[in-house]
C-alpha cells in the first residue's frame, strides 16, 4: 500500500509540475519573460507561490526550463522543414521561411525566446539553442556542397553567420519598443522574410536568386 | 573659498569615479563581466567596496557603463573604417575586417561584449548598440545601392542581417567555453574572418567575390 500511495503521489507531484509550467508557458507567450510575475503565474495555475518553489528552485531555474521546452519545439520545426523534398538550397529557404514565419505569428514568444533580455541563465540556454540551430545548418550547408547546390566554404562558420542572420534581422520587428516595425498586412509580412531569407541564402550561394 | 573646495571636492569625486571606470574595465577586458567581482575591482582601484557604491548604484550600473564605454569605441572603430576611400562594399568590407580583426585580438573583451550572458541591463545596452552598428551599415548600404555597387534592397532589414551574422559567428570562437576553436596562427585567424566576411557581404550583393 505504501509503495501506491508514493507512486500516486508522484504523479500528482508530475501533474502539478506540467500545470505550472503550462501557465508559465502562457505568461511567457502572452507578456514575455521580464512581466511573468510569480505570483500571476500561481494565481493563474491556482496554487500558492510556496508550490512553485517546491517544484523549480528559482523564478530564473522555472525560466530556463521553459525557455527550453519552447525553444526545443522551434528547433524541431526548423528539423522538419529542412526535411522536404528538393535539394539543400531549396530545404533551407523552406526552413527559414518557416522560422521567420512562425516567429511574425508569435511576436511575444519570440520576442522572448530570441532577444528579451532576461537572466543570465536563460542566455545561457540562448547560446546552447543557438548552436543547436547552427548545427541543423552545418549539415544542410555541406549536403548542398556535397550535391554542388551551394559553393564549398566552412559550412561551420558560414552556419553560424546563419543563425545570426536570421535572428538579428527578426529582434527589430518583433521589439515590443518598436511594434510600428512588425508589419501586419501578408503583403507586408512576405516582404519582410523574403528580405531576411535572401540575404541568407545569399551569403552561403553567391548568387542573386 | 567654501566655492573653491566644493569645485576641488567634484573633480576628486570625477577622479575617483574615472579610477574606478577604468580598474573595472581591466577586469572586464582580463575576465569577462561574470568574473568582475567588486572587491577585485576596489582591491585594484585602492577603495573600499563601498566607495564604488557611492559612485554606482550597483555592480549592474557599473556594468552597463563599463559595457557603453567599450562598445562605444568599437562602434566608433567601425564608422572609422568605413571612411576610406572606395566604394561601398570596399569600404565595408574593409569595415568588417576590422571589427573581427579587433575581436580575436582581445577575445575576452569581445565575448564580454558581444555574448557573455550577463545581468538584464547589459543585455538592454547590446540591443541598443547593435542598433548603433545596423545604422551604420544601413547608411553605408544606401551608399551602394545609390552608386550601383549594391543591388537594390530594403537596407533597414538586411544592415541587421549583417549585424547578426558577423557577431554570431564569432561568439563560437570567442566563447571561453571553445577556447579550442579560436584561431592562434595569422593564416587561421584570417581564413575565419574571410569566411565570415564573405557570407556578409554576399548575402548583400549576390556575387561570389
Amino acid at each position: 500500500m505504501a509503495y501506491r500511495e508514493t507512486d500516486k503521489m508522484r504523479q500528482r507531484k508530475a501533474e502539478a509540475r506540467q500545470n505550472i509550467l503550462k501557465c508559465t508557458a502562457q505568461c511567457v507567450a502572452e507578456n514575455g519573460f521580464q512581466s511573468a510575475r510569480i505570483t500571476t503565474i500561481a494565481k493563474l495555475a491556482g496554487v500558492a507561490t510556496g508550490t512553485i518553489y517546491r517544484h523549480f528552485e528559482s523564478r530564473e531555474e522555472l525560466f530556463a526550463e521553459i525557455f527550453r521546452l519552447a525553444t526545443q519545439r522551434e528547433v524541431n520545426k526548423v528539423a522538419e522543414a529542412l526535411a522536404i523534398e528538393g535539394n539543400a538550397v531549396e530545404r533551407l529557404n523552406n526552413a527559414l521561411q518557416h522560422f521567420a514565419r512562425r516567429a511574425l505569428k508569435g511576436p511575444t514568444q519570440a520576442w522572448a525566446l530570441i532577444a528579451e533580455p532576461v537572466d543570465p541563465k536563460v542566455e545561457e540556454e540562448r547560446l546552447l539553442y543557438r548552436k543547436a540551430y547552427a548545427n541543423l545548418f552545418e549539415e544542410i550547408i555541406q549536403e548542398g556542397i556535397a550535391e554542388g547546390s551551394i559553393p564549398d566554404q566552412d559550412a561551420r562558420i558560414t552556419s553560424t553567420c546563419l543563425v545570426g542572420a536570421i535572428s538579428e534581422s527578426l529582434v527589430g520587428p518583433l521589439s515590443p519598443a518598436q511594434t510600428a516595425s512588425l508589419p501586419t498586412t501578408k503583403t507586408d509580412q512576405d516582404a519582410l522574410i523574403n528580405t531576411i531569407v535572401r540575404y541568407c541564402v545569399r551569403g552561403l550561394t553567391g548568387t542573386r536568386s
